[in-house]
């Protein structure tokens, strides 16, 4: 990555934002299908944390230059493709107590998990705009975006079984959230080629389009997602609908929303009621880089 | 609040009990589009706790009068419309530790979620009748209901956005278990109204029906939850349908149904298996007010 | 149960190995039409943990003799049906620090629980094909397994209700993970007995086919499972799925996926990566009883 002006230059990623504050993420590998590398990892990671440091963005499409959404890890590069050190014999302890450690960090834990936890934490509304094949890395980058948007040409697949290895991204956490367990287990232990028409009646995508509409579709959700919302308010709906789900018990999420609640209230909330009473449009000011509340 | 005769007479409600043990409670503020205030959460608080007390009801159906369901936090009062205290600075631990402390209870806590929880504490089945309108806590409330039927002029939405704050009233636990993550998003993200279909789709409510039959299917379907039923089983089911879940292993449904089998078959299963074995229907006797086991 | 030549025999259950290492398990009282007893519980227990010592076994179906798949307890008994001891008062303590302690495991510990938790830590995939009245335990059995097919001759009740018990087998645990939380609660609360067509449009099912074709779809969606699929990946999946949505966080789904990818890459997946590389099948040799990490 080097500073080109005022914003980094990747060399697998795209970074466009428009005048409506919608940035495009483009993987852009498309010789190699957009096939994942452990540079595209490290910039994915890189751009989702820079989004939260962004105001001039609000929201997020992720899609493929090309023919191809992502092809899957990058099988073609010589050594041990996944980065993993195979002299090391780790257990669920190091996995608890050292994974910022060099040696599990680089050696054991998986590469696209942490894509999945940097898009996870993102303040910001994410669309996947799947334009073509998403298999292996390529499919389960996009399960913890907010909504998936499919062309007519995508092809998604949970392929780890074929190459002997598991699913990974925290997809065991997000897959069955998604479009529940049996689908999850099926798809996994098929590691069959999910065509459109399978993916819209389980639920993995919202809707599917012609590939000439694919973007336009992705901004226009995007837009109802943004325009005249508070940006921490945003922030804090992404946050509390992943989240609060897992809790054990509704109490949980009450402790939780009644903070978020009291927070948005005396503070973009205001504008809310006052634009709702005098019946014009609200002006909302807030910004997710400075304003979330300092429990986040 | 005030007693009339042998029940309480709500302000902001209508407490109806029919001949079959049906409660239909009314939120019945029809010039008002059933606007929800203060008084209505306290009554619905209350009103919900009286139904574990109270062994003439033995299911609910929760409906509006007039027009609407209820269109959401009545934002024509005066002042602070949420009552939230805001010179406060509360924070995480407040609300691990001071739920109960007038200051947390009264200027943090969301009302709407108290409500939720009376309803998710109840020990009969719940359904929502929604015959129009419900927006905001209108929609958030029926998240803790067991069954939602709508008519064909309902319409729900997660409106929150729009006033620049967040949903509320547990919802974050309720809505991702009823209709998934993904529109739990889209739905909270889009702060959109959403019509009949869109709600039967996504599985938010179990059918949709014409305005005037909307009232004889929810009690219908009450009389399937009831006729013929242990209070106690019933009770216990709806406990552990919405808990167990949320636990982190079977392990644990195993420890809290095996105490449940246990207690109900020593107590209404005898006379339920007396009754197959005899071929005549059973005759259930206990009380879900002074039956319940004593771990509930 | 007694030994005849290189494997058990059972009372209750027929066990069949196909040339492509698909278990066809069948319950086998077809006069009772198949109805559970404390000997089915305890040889289905032991054949699911047999399974997982049996590398000639690679994923298992599981159906009835004759028309029925299983009509539920065996009320004919004599005595407490449930085998339950009415002497005692089992508390939530009891539960959790003596549930081996004899008076416990046998007088309070749900029978079907203990067989759906033999189930759910089955190393192969599960898969039960319904080819009859599948009611009370002959429903809440299935849960655990990984794809539900059913017969047009298929239905499926939790009938509890109906004797005054409640549901078992860890069924609070699984069957909102299948079907979602609201039709759980509509389906044991009413009790009622569900066509094949509710069954598949609750997703409770995965495709209702002609009873003499029950059998061979099966088998097809086992091979889908089993061939050229490593045996160590398909038990660790199996185990993700079910158990990684249940954590609080994707950060935990992390640290267990990452380490499960490590295992793999390391073993099968370096064939995997090898035979993708070389355009040829796969050949992979682990074992799932003797080549599961340690942790598990």
């Amino acid at each position: 990555m080097t500073a080109t002006g005022e914003h980094t230059a990747y060399e697998t990623l795209l970074w466009e934002v428009s005048d409506d504050d919608i940035l495009t993420l483009t993987l852009n590998r498309p010789d190699a299908l957009n096939a994942f590398t452990v540079t595209m990892a490290r910039e994915l990671e890189h751009a989702f944390r820079r989004v939260n440091d962004d105001d001039s963005v609000a929201a997020v499409v992720v899609t493929g230059s090309g023919r191809a959404f992502c092809a899957g890890m990058d099988l073609s590069r010589e050594g041990n493709v996944f980065g993993l050190d195979e002299s090391l014999s780790p257990t669920p302890e190091d996995m608890r107590e050292r994974l910022d450690d060099p040696e599990i960090a680089d050696g054991v834990r998986d590469t696209g998990g942490k894509v999945a936890l940097a898009i996870f934490d993102c303040t910001k509304p994410v669309i996947a705009a799947i334009n073509g094949p998403a298999v292996g890395i390529g499919a389960t980058m996009t399960l913890p975006m907010d909504v998936r948007l499919a062309s007519s040409s995508a092809r998604v697949g949970f392929v780890f079984g074929r190459l002997g290895i598991v699913p990974e991204a925290c997809s065991s956490w997000f897959l069955p959230r998604i479009v529940g367990v049996p689908r999850a287990l099926e798809w996994t232990l098929s590691a069959d080629i999910m065509a459109p028409e399978e993916l819209l009646t389980a639920g993995f995508v919202r809707e599917v389009v012609e590939p000439e509409a694919l973007l336009e579709t992705a901004y226009a959700l995007a837009r109802r997602f943004t325009a005249g919302r508070s940006r921490v308010g945003t922030a804090l709906v992404r946050r509390m609908m992943w989240r609060n789900a897992a809790l054990p018990h509704p109490l949980e999420a009450h402790r939780d929303d009644s903070l978020a609640m009291w927070w948005t209230s005396v503070h973009d909330g205001k504008e809310g009621v006052a634009a709702f009473l005098e019946k014009r449009p609200a002006e909302f000011t807030s910004s997710a880089s400075t304003d979330l509340p300092p429990w986040v």
